[in-house]
């Protein structure tokens, strides 16, 4: 799955994915107003990022679609994540849900089911929440990660474990030195290459990537460095405070290696000023090509 | 929140959970053949976890509800989860949603809305998954945990944050040594410490506690003695393999301090020899009343 997600990056020449972390606070007034049931914000949600989708899946690679902002309105939320899923897979986009699951063996397996693999019961098949790639938090070890990695071989899936995190906090755990030298986080870095060994695609990244933070660069010029088949997933970079250039740090000299994550800043664009005139899928068209170009300036791709 | 388990564990004499990970394989086959759709899926779950809640109410002081084996059958498993979470509450028992949720500050923000505070909009408020106790991995760190800490002091609720696992391969990162001397689960157990100094109850222990494997008895030893404010959500009892005696060092000399899961061992108990003859419920029951005399054996309540 890696490789598509380099072949949509190249054909685009946009090394980004937007974020549909689309909260009800985030929906234009007319949209909020119609709203009185949870069945109404599935519906507003579906539709706000339907529109999205619309309007960037010609000239973006993938969409980055966070769980927790659809867990929120319970399973009406559930519903709309699920219905985003579906439709951007449905325009030619690689679809990543961000869900940073974790758990034992028996359990992450049912996790992976959810979406990477399939759930079978009764003589039925689902794969309810399916996706391309899934984010994962590898603080469980090995056979916390495995059921994952197991589907992702099996059914050319992907997914990117938490390396080093956007957060201000991050560095409480992940920059501690370890006795052998490392850091937390290049010791996470570590177990991800080792996971992602047997998976590694034609342009030398494996379908097992880290999620590495935009607002760290001098940890991202470390594992740049020192991981070559890690492909990157890196949040941070708008809202969050990094710029164009602190990610460049995560790219290889061929400008591939990383895709880096804008969310609030295209789903909110129709309301700077910048924007002015424009509705929100036509702003959001904008400042995705406004991202893009604003990336590749530090990027040869 | 942890003042109310307690009193619970006390008035029961019974430190242990009941885990409600009911998947469509453990439901007897009478049920299993009446299902043809994921709505049936939703209707057979609830009926199974109310029909061991009604058996287990006054003799268990607590359910945890796994998610993972509702997400894998979609938005119809999450209404399952959602309706077991509200009649376990509604039999008096305390919830724990295992969730194991994680992500920067806006995020988690969102996560804790959807378990433990409220999301608000358009004039409306729900808590969709309400429970009293949720699960969360610290990886990211402190920003990332004070929304959920933030919402168990509003509105008297509680998290047990992952310290030790009780996966094989937890060690694989959380028994590293750091160069401060202490082990990664031991770190993990410190920050957790000072996530929940002001939460502390009027039996010692703070509505933040910590995940502890059944199945690492010498670093369990180790907390309990070095973390005597923090309760223990304790998995790895039964089927994965952890006896009463092992999980005896959880607690401290007055018998509190801890609380051990069983799921499994509890919900396909009546697939055993030892309880033939009686229905599901029923056997669960049983098995809930041995699980309760073989950890007193050790422990004094």
């Amino acid at each position: 799955m890696i490789d598509l997600l380099i072949e949509k990056i190249k054909q685009t020449k946009n090394p980004s994915v937007v974020g549909l972390d689309t909260c009800v606070d985030y929906l234009p007034q007319e949209m909020q107003d119609k709203i009185s049931s949870l069945s109404d914000v599935c519906d507003a949600l579906t539709e706000f990022n339907k529109n999205i989708v619309d309007n960037i899946c010609d000239i973006v690679p993938a969409v980055k679609v966070q769980v927790a902002y659809y867990e929120m309105y319970g399973v009406y939320g559930m519903q709309a994540f699920q219905n985003t899923l579906q439709y951007a897979k449905s325009k030619g986009m690689v679809t990543i849900a961000d869900i940073k699951r974790n758990d034992i063996g028996s359990t992450a397996s049912a996790y992976s089911r959810a979406y990477l693999g399939k759930s079978s019961f009764c003589g039925m098949e689902v794969t309810p929440f399916a996706s391309d790639f899934i984010t994962v938090n590898g603080y469980l070890g090995t056979d916390g990660i495995k059921p994952f990695i197991d589907d992702a071989k099996q059914y050319d899936k992907g997914a990117f474990i938490l390396v080093k995190t956007s957060n201000p906090s991050s560095g409480d755990l992940q920059n501690k030195k370890l006795q052998n030298g490392n850091t937390v986080f290049e010791e996470m870095a570590t177990f991800v290459k080792e996971w992602g060994k047997d998976l590694v695609g034609k342009y030398g990244y494996s379908d097992v990537g880290a999620v590495v933070g935009a607002t760290h660069k001098a940890e991202a010029e470390v594992l740049r460095k020192k991981f070559p088949s890690l492909f990157f997933l890196v949040p941070g970079y708008g809202a969050q405070g990094a710029t164009a250039e602190d990610v460049s740090v995560n790219f290889d000299k061929n400008g591939l290696g990383a895709i880096v994550n804008s969310s609030r800043g295209i789903l909110c664009a129709y309301k700077k000023d910048k924007y002015t005139g424009k509705n929100y899928y036509q702003a959001a068209r904008k400042a995705s090509l406004d991202m893009k170009d604003d990336l590749t300036k530090y990027i040869n791709l």
